[in-house]
């Protein structure tokens, strides 16, 4: 009995990670991603890149952030220590699903005031985030579809904030792919401390 | 010219995308469901969660961590401010790739000399992690396949990482199917004051 | 010479520890104890207590954080990965010197809204923050003196951010002094695992 | 009655307050200050700094973080997500009252085998921790004393670590002084995206 249980819970996982993935490749083939290479020459021509993110999403870009700095470029997540002032020549990545989040569009008005760029990650072309950017890169993951369905089955911003996951180490693939610095130097950059 | 650059930008990241989501559905269907279903009932009979990992890992648990403290959870994350000490009772989640990163092994024997279980994530059954622990779920994310071909062609640890942004985001899914608590009464939990 | 060069800055070094400790000293004379007095039944009348602040105000407070965990109280800092919904009940301890920094007024708003109690940390009683807050501690830090000089010779909030170290941990000395749980019985709360 | 009540925490208040600030004024004596002078050429002299303590000294470091990255050097925080590897011409500064803890010993032993430089601030000088340092500041915060009497009567490691705080913001003032760069500049530095 209680291994029948087991099993339906076995069953359960082995469902939702197939959910998850087959939701996160039905959102890759609504991307474009002529949209989402126009962030490559903006954070090649940053002299110093700016990361900021609530909650999840903001999880997402600090993984991002890691692998940014593991390719030796000058990297910064809004909130910790030792994060500076933003200026003209510095790029902002700002993310939220749905593009309202106060403290983030708090940001990126500051950002822009400040003389940087601002590259939105949002769920929606007309949310404030997007409108402030210089470019809004649009993941179509928590939209309404046709019939009364949602995109997602998940809990609220899951597919959203496993998109930017998704689509930000793919950015850091397409980044490297063009550096061709072999993997033995990125690696000498990985903390060395913890 | 520029335009075919940002074509092959555009076909490049779309090819990273689609590299991504099929290497963690690959690796989906070698990852042993029995063996993470027994996470379930450790984290149903904790009295707190505690979370530990390092760089990428430690991100993707801590979007981990948000979300069993939306279910309602007692848990956190290993380094923040009120992290208070773990005790008999507590349950320990701790990833690590390769099982051997020397702060995650150190926290999990002081965690098992403290009487708290530990559960571990790592790609090796044979790691110090996974011998440690009460219970290993392996993620065979970066081992060798027969063919002199790894697991992986993405840059180092992302593909383990990835999953387990996934495998806890299911862990996530199941537990809330079994707690069955409507998605407002988890919403209420979200962090209000950011 | 270069030894000259090495006791000048030794003397500096010197004279700048003796600057910051009587600035805090006569800064300690102004403070009303009455009205630092009244933060300590809404401590002990809170359910949760969350604490927020910018900067090195934010740091400060995290120390005081930490040191109420240990009391076995139940804190957040806002921010932190496992911070959940503040609701009624519940006390929000906001640091700003200024009244006026927009991410901790918003935060104070939206913690009354969610109709928690809020206790602000400020140098001045007339800013948005003294004036939302159910009660305001005045720390008279950085204010204009009669004379043309200011307060403080050090740089920017130093002698404010010192102060609320200072204040905090005498309110936890005192928390305890009323409490009278043996300093063991704390010294089993901190963090066992880093 | 309750009224007396009030009083005497206010009282309490303002004595813990004295306690607290005289506490430092007596250690402030006891530091030796062409011992803590030999910091600023390790400071200058560094390509980048890193700076590591667990708890509230941690937090103090992180307080003197900040202040560093304002003068414009190149700081970082062990933990931080953007946080690099250490290597030949960086500095580690490492905080530990005792001198033991586990995770600042190791951080300290891989930066000498990195070829960084190490400076303690420890309370004890025969610590592993402090022997291991190119520098060992010592802060006899928490020695027992002749007569049976302890240095401080706060709890646990509260003098050690508002000492850190005292003598971080110093080392600032001094630093200041030998740059002459205006308050302005510095300020335009301040994170300005929270």
């Amino acid at each position: 009995m209680l291994q029948t249980k087991s099993q339906d819970i076995a069953a359960s996982l082995q469902a939702n990670v197939a959910l998850i993935l087959e939701e996160n490749r039905k959102l890759a083939d609504r991307i474009q991603y002529s949209e989402v290479a126009t962030i490559i020459p903006f954070i090649q021509g940053a002299e110093r890149i700016f990361l900021v993110g609530a909650g999840r999403s903001g999880l997402a870009l600090q993984s991002a952030a890691m692998r940014l700095m593991h390719l030796g470029l000058s990297v910064f997540v809004v909130g910790e220590t030792i994060t500076p002032a933003i200026r003209e020549g510095d790029l902002l990545l700002a993310a939220s699903g749905s593009g309202t989040t106060s403290s983030i569009v708090k940001a990126a008005e500051k950002a822009v005031a400040a003389g940087a760029k601002v590259v939105a990650l949002s769920t929606t072309a007309a949310s404030p985030l997007a409108m402030l950017a210089a470019h809004a890169i649009i993941v179509p993951a928590a939209q309404k579809e046709d019939h009364g369905t949602t995109v997602s089955e998940q809990y609220a911003g899951s597919l959203f904030e496993q998109a930017i996951l998704v689509l930000t180490d793919a950015v850091f693939q397409t980044l490297w792919s063009l550096d061709k610095t072999p993997a033995e130097e990125l690696w000498k950059r990985h903390a060395n401390l913890e």
